[in-house]
């Protein structure tokens, strides 16, 4: 018999705070509601930390790297070498996320959840990995019980060690090649969505080349009828997908921002959600990515991105280009005079 | 006779150089257009600064801010007396736009082009007062020739000087009770759109104020059939709104990226793009804001904005958030490798 998971438990925001959050807010030296969805953030941050000045100083892009069987098939542009290949990039600094979170001030950190090769030490690698790559789910499950268990109890361990290490919030980034097809895949069980809605161009497919992925992916599904979170993620997932699935429970264990990027990382959110639904409190949604489907799982978490950038990248890329609005929202709360305050003359 | 306005020479930027710059970023590795808007802010930070490696370092908000004799009509939710409280506030770090610089690092100034008070010398307080206040609209032009030349010439001067110092992009950023209507009245005549369409909510207006403002406009309008932009600026703007038009069009012949932020921001930089065509070329648009009007004048500018965050208070604060954008795509364009680099091994 497989071995079952069991989600840690997630102690929902403290909803009690809301209305002293909302008072401070309204209260602030600005027409109320003037920072529209800014307002909202700073309340969510508020109810996450438990406090009516949070702080959002160290904001850390974890980018999980993993492999694809399913690739085999041909549902990506790029071979699977690719995802060796950018991982180096990201651990030399040279690729796109990295240019990002050095003008955003986000840490960048690598882990190798499943990439198919063996890859050499680095200060900035971390390694999680559990297998060389997912198996190809056109034919058999991705990853078994076990493997699935410890992706995700892996993800949660580095959210948590993150979280004592000082981070406020927590990016789920990605590099995979294939990896989209494999959350086209998560985002059809788990949202009954037809997998024509589900699939989208991915990195850069042409026509043909999507027609092809849809075809592999029906056969993917035509294998098995698995509706139920965990088993979904054992036929499906990634190993990066589950794990990052995994680092989403772990940062909510510890009450620190989750910072949700593109349609991948949204795919890993909603696996998340359905094991342990309070993680959803813990979510904060970075951007409106150009896949296609991305907005209707988004609608499917009931979330509204604050950035809408037609982003396609992955990597964790939407997420670190909204960490300083996190950042403003925090001190938002935090540092502003009361009109109260402005109008007495007490600065 | 009064005296004329000649505005400076501004060179249009080279598109000689676009093909470059657009083969640099398909280069890269990454998918090509893979970070969608980013990429095309990407390419105008490139066109602006004449260079395949732009650079935003500093980034300062220059909020301008002035009081209007219109006011008096009660155009506004609040009392002019507000603007010299909001900035004391600004002076002193505690409104929100200083805490959102904080999170963004903007440097935030402070120029006193109109304020109806005499203002305590502060290091952070740039002294440009034209006058106290501009006239009431609705009775007589709000400033005379002479007033809005040394407006728009002391914006201009303002926005050397920054450059000078080694500014790299310049928010037009503004503080002035009663300046949505001062802007609505610009819209109005530098668009052709009925005034209806062009007057919102401002900073807290209910249904009655709003009828109450639309019915002071139209009275204002009535007065004059002018349409010319030097003249419409003499007519109905604020002092604060004239001299961040002069601040466009000084930042846009220091060569330096001019961020515009919401209606009023808007309703300057239209006003600048009129008297002087080229500007155009310099203006980064931060945001859709939440007031009325606001989309349709950003269409008659042809502007796609970076951020639609519902915000509605002015001060600079959206230009402040797309700030870390700026550099983001500026980064992007210097720093990540290209894709022959990565297949080849050449990090």
């Amino acid at each position: 018999m497989s071995p079952a998971y069991t989600p840690p438990e997630i102690a929902p925001v403290d909803l009690a705070l809301a209305p002293a959050l909302q008072a401070r807010l309204d209260g602030l030296a600005k027409p109320p509601g003037s920072l529209g969805r800014l307002e909202a953030l700073a309340l969510r941050l508020g109810l996450i930390q438990g406090r009516l000045d949070p702080k959002v100083g160290r904001v850390a892009d974890y980018v999980f790297a993993g492999d694809h069987g399913l690739n085999e098939e041909g549902v990506s542009a790029y071979p699977s070498a690719v995802t060796q290949a950018m991982v180096a990039t990201f651990l030399a600094g040279r690729a796109s996320v990295n240019a990002l979170a050095r003008a955003c001030e986000v840490e960048v950190r690598v882990i190798d959840a499943g990439v198919d090769a063996d890859l050499p030490a680095h200060p900035a690698l971390l390694d999680a990995k559990v297998r060389r790559g997912a198996r190809n789910a056109a034919r058999e499950p991705a990853v078994t019980a076990a493997e699935a268990i410890a992706a995700l109890e892996g993800g949660a361990r580095l959210a948590r060690e993150a979280a004592a290490d000082g981070v406020d919030a927590l990016i789920l980034g990605e590099m995979g090649i294939g990896n989209t097809a494999s959350a086209a895949l998560l985002m059809h069980r788990l949202t009954g969505a037809p997998l024509a809605d589900c699939v989208g161009l991915g990195a850069g497919h042409t026509p043909e080349g999507l027609a092809r992925k849809l075809e592999v992916l029906e056969r993917a599904a035509a294998r098995t009828p698995a509706t139920a979170p965990f088993e979904v993620l054992c036929e499906f997932a990634g190993l990066e997908i589950a794990m990052m699935a995994g680092a989403a429970l772990g940062g909510a264990t510890a009450r620190r921002v989750v910072v949700v990027d593109g349609f991948i990382s949204t795919a890993a959110a909603l696996a998340a959600v359905r094991l342990a639904p309070a993680v959803r409190d813990y979510l904060v949604f970075a951007h409106a990515g150009a896949e296609k489907g991305h907005r209707r799982l988004l609608a499917a978490l009931d979330a509204e991105p604050l950035l809408a950038l037609d982003l396609r990248l992955g990597e964790g890329t939407g997420g670190v280009l909204a960490a300083p609005l996190l950042r403003a929202a925090a001190r938002l709360l935090a540092e502003t005079a009361s009109l109260e305050d402005v109008l007495a003359g007490r600065l």
